[in-house]
């Protein structure tokens, strides 16, 4: 028995993979494989229908909004943003809270001008940066959710003069949001809705057609809205299974429920972080992440001894990102808590035998 | 038993499917599904070294070119190669064989001049165009080397002065060509390679760097080099099964094998199409498709009864494309003949009872 503590591609829950695989070999009884449908048939028409749905009902989607699934990933988005959003010459406004906003932000720059508000790479974007004004001459204002690296998250979102445009590939689908505050949003699948190769994209409609811009059609909105994710053949798969976490997620309780369960895992998590006299959290008290817990050791020889009895305990993906360094633990959706209490024993355990 | 004539996604082996599924539940004794690992880990940069190798043996891709698994299926690429080669005001050379080149030729319009070269669409497309003069100023000239919705096939490719780039989305694989001759070579997976979700890239380095453009960096060929196909998180599934995809390709003798193969499968077929009265091939006799074999009927009323019988028969996939109608039989790599002669068998059953 594993424990996927991985920054992502993470964990999916059990179930969804027992199904994924059955659909591999025979696909709902058609005796075809879901790899080997056509993208139009009914069956497959069905699952994208019912994965829009789920987006919808799952996040409280207004109208006015479309439900995109899209490839490429966020970094793909980081570059439609400012193709669909920035006219020539105008001007965008970007918090520099991690390496993923850093990246968004110099994709911009392609397109026109990009503000950087305020920035936390003096002190290795350790917290989110809240004193800043956001240009209301700006297309739009960029941020992002949580910053996987560095074990950061926006608990509180910044009300806007211009639309705003976030990142929530790590945190989407964790806690209630209001979408309705948002321009658009997008999400690289593998966190919390399915594995890589699908992108989620909800985008306020009338917020495009603005820019003035001749875009290509792959990289354009409205032609992926006008296609119904479907302009050319999607990602049948990714699709599938996202559609089949989202359903996981709907018959647990949905958002509100699975934010409880990772409040309380979080919460264990860092009381023990806290506690334990060998270790230490990374991230600004108040802007801690409920998704990636990041923490390094007083002593960092002992590091790889503790990643050593983790790797007996059947506890995986713990090791840091090498620019933060230490241990980084990835409480997606689908982690269940016992997997948090067999990592805090072995935290008590390692303590226990070096003190 | 199925027999999957589907145009795209396409049949893939059954061998490959099974081991697949396995994989979605416990990839390689790993405890974790190929879907929860992490794209950065050991196992997965294996398989992803395997699949370029495997592209560069199958092919024989010589010395100067890179391999690149990327996402957004051919119509991306539409965009990406004028992205990466137009110069601001340069001119491209297109030959329009069918729908997709045509959609090719619309994109190249965002970045500068396309010229048509030829066309056929005068006749919906049931030649391949071959007299015209590519010209020398061109950046390159493109092509579409099947073109699926007609059933017509480029079976001797056009010497040009300038760089060929070729889509090959629905025959990569399935015969023998010479990589020295392109530019570049796209194909979206979903055909012979594996399931959708990630398109191969063949490019030659040389002739990348040359328009002047600044490319944001997910549509920019040299990035996705640099990163090795891992600038951002890849479509880890898609790329395992293309990986398996391409291994049974080997293990069968490779390209030259299957060659042979798909010549056998497309000849009885359209043997059968020429002598039984009811049908006629669509095509020019002498561009005709080995991959996507497409016939009407002489009387289209029997067009719903003679699909009826097909389904009968465990016969999926065969109606026609709406813009051609009919019937379109893809005889992909991984459909055996024996699925040929179930097809075949209707057709003769069919007549019996219809003459």
């Amino acid at each position: 028995m594993k424990h996927n503590f991985g920054a992502g591609p993470g964990i999916l829950p059990h179930e969804v993979l027992k199904q994924a695989a059955e659909a591999v070999v025979d696909f709902n009884g058609t005796g075809l494989s879901i790899l080997e449908i056509s993208h139009r048939s009914a069956e497959f028409e069905a699952v994208l229908a019912e994965a829009v749905t789920l987006v919808k009902e799952l996040l409280n989607v207004p109208e006015g909004y479309s439900v995109l699934f899209l490839q490429g990933g966020a970094s793909t988005q980081f570059a439609m943003v400012p193709y669909n959003l920035l006219p020539d010459g105008g001007k965008a406004a970007y918090l520099e809270s991690g390496v993923w906003a850093n990246k968004a932000l110099k994709e911009a720059k392609y397109f026109g001008e990009a503000q950087v508000v305020a920035t936390s790479k003096e002190s290795n974007f350790t917290y989110i940066p809240k004193d800043f004004e956001i240009p209301a001459d700006a297309a739009y204002f960029h941020i992002t959710s949580n910053n996987t690296i560095y074990g950061t998250q926006l608990h509180k979102f910044f009300p806007s003069p211009v639309p705003v445009v976030c990142d929530m590939s790590s945190d989407i689908f964790s806690r209630e949001i209001k979408v309705a505050d948002f321009g658009i949003i997008y999400a690289g699948a593998q966190k919390n809705m399915g594995p890589a190769g699908t992108t989620l994209v909800v985008v306020k409609d009338d917020i495009l057609g603005k820019s003035g811009r001749k875009i290509p059609a792959m990289f354009n909105y409205q032609t992926q809205i006008e296609g119904g994710s479907m302009y050319n053949t999607p990602p049948v798969f990714a699709i599938y299974v996202s559609m089949l976490t989202l359903k996981w997620l709907k018959a647990k309780g949905g958002v509100p429920a699975i934010e409880k369960e990772n409040e309380a895992k979080a919460k264990v998590l860092y009381e023990e972080i806290d506690r334990n006299p060998l270790f230490k959290a990374v991230a600004a008290e108040e802007d801690r992440s409920y998704m990636n817990v990041c923490f390094v050791m007083e002593n960092p020889e002992l590091e790889k001894p503790f990643l050593k009895l983790c790797d007996e305990k059947g506890i995986v993906g713990v090791k840091g990102h090498r620019s933060v360094g230490g241990f980084r633990a990835s409480i997606y959706n689908a982690l269940p808590i016992t997997s948090i209490h067999v990592l805090i024993d072995a935290m008590r355990e390692f303590a226990e035998k070096n003190k």
